[in-house]
């Protein structure tokens, strides 16, 4: 999505450590109208695929998850990452590590929420070295439902991930690639 | 909002402890389509108030923040947990009690992206006894910004928080407030 990339490259800023920060328009203040043009973008991609649920993973994947079912229609699941006190029913949990936040916590959904009659589309902001999409997927095939694909508004090309998914056969659609990322500059696959 | 209570009636469950439970379309799946009507509602009656910054809290404010978003056509800010190593640059902080995990933890926001300039709406799923929108009024006034008003879908107006708000002459609107909750049914505030 060419203007996803302009946007990057514009407003983006790479810190120490090529840490791509963007939480100006996509995960901490949300541009929202930018964000329902990247939901339509996800679901004209997605049309005809036969989703009718999308699952996202709790916070930062909530807002594009949203954005894209406004536009498919479909209801957003999004998994919690502590399971809560109200969350009685029976549950599907899985184990994620976060690159960020150097831990791994529980990855949580209701098991009535997810079930054999879902045809998954997994959303999140970023796809780096795939953890968190991995476990969705996992509760994904825990539920005997359907993952039809997955998108992500920014994927780090470089750490391999989405590429992983993709050698899995699995539908990988993202935005925005980056092959390279440095103080110097962004390079974005073609 | 009528349609909501309607709703809450027909597909929300009282669980034992008299606890609410609506994950199925507002806190675990999302009902995105109703979520979009519940903005569109919320932007209506700020209508040409001058917000121009929607702050909620993750995670489960953001959906509905950026369903307002997505009608009034102004960011969203959303105020995390717990400090992301991402976030380089200085901070906002306050303290927030959950009602339902039981802990104080901090809530903050990037002090660059909340600013005296900011007329903000502040947006939650649930307004209880208030305790998130008390902090995230103390970062809207710890940035010298202005609260235009507070919005939540389901305000349980036996927990107080709402009207504790109204005495300090702050514009609540709350799309469905529930004045009793048991085991044997609801009762709205008209």
């Amino acid at each position: 999505m060419k203007a996803l990339q302009e946007k990057i490259l514009k407003e983006g800023k790479v810190l120490p450590g090529n840490v791509l920060k963007v939480s100006h328009f996509l995960n901490h203040q949300l541009d929202v109208d930018f964000l329902m043009e990247m939901g339509k973008e996800i679901a004209a991609r997605f049309e005809g695929a036969g989703v009718n649920k999308i699952l996202t993973i709790e916070a930062s994947g909530i807002a594009l998850a949203v954005a894209t079912a406004a536009h498919m229609h479909v209801p957003v699941l999004f998994a919690k990452k502590s399971a809560s006190s109200n969350m009685s029913s029976g549950k599907l949990v899985t184990q994620v590590a976060s690159y960020t936040h150097h831990k791994v916590y529980n990855v949580v959904v209701s098991s009535d929420l997810l079930t054999e009659k879902d045809r998954v589309l997994i959303i999140d902001d970023f796809l780096a070295c795939g953890n968190a999409v991995v476990g969705l997927i996992d509760l994904v095939h825990q539920a005997h439902a359907e993952v039809v694909g997955v998108s992500a508004a920014i994927e780090k090309g470089y750490q391999g991930g989405g590429d992983k998914l993709r050698e899995e056969n699995i539908r990988v659609e993202s935005l925005a690639i980056i092959e390279e990322l440095s103080e110097q500059g962004i390079r974005f696959r073609n």
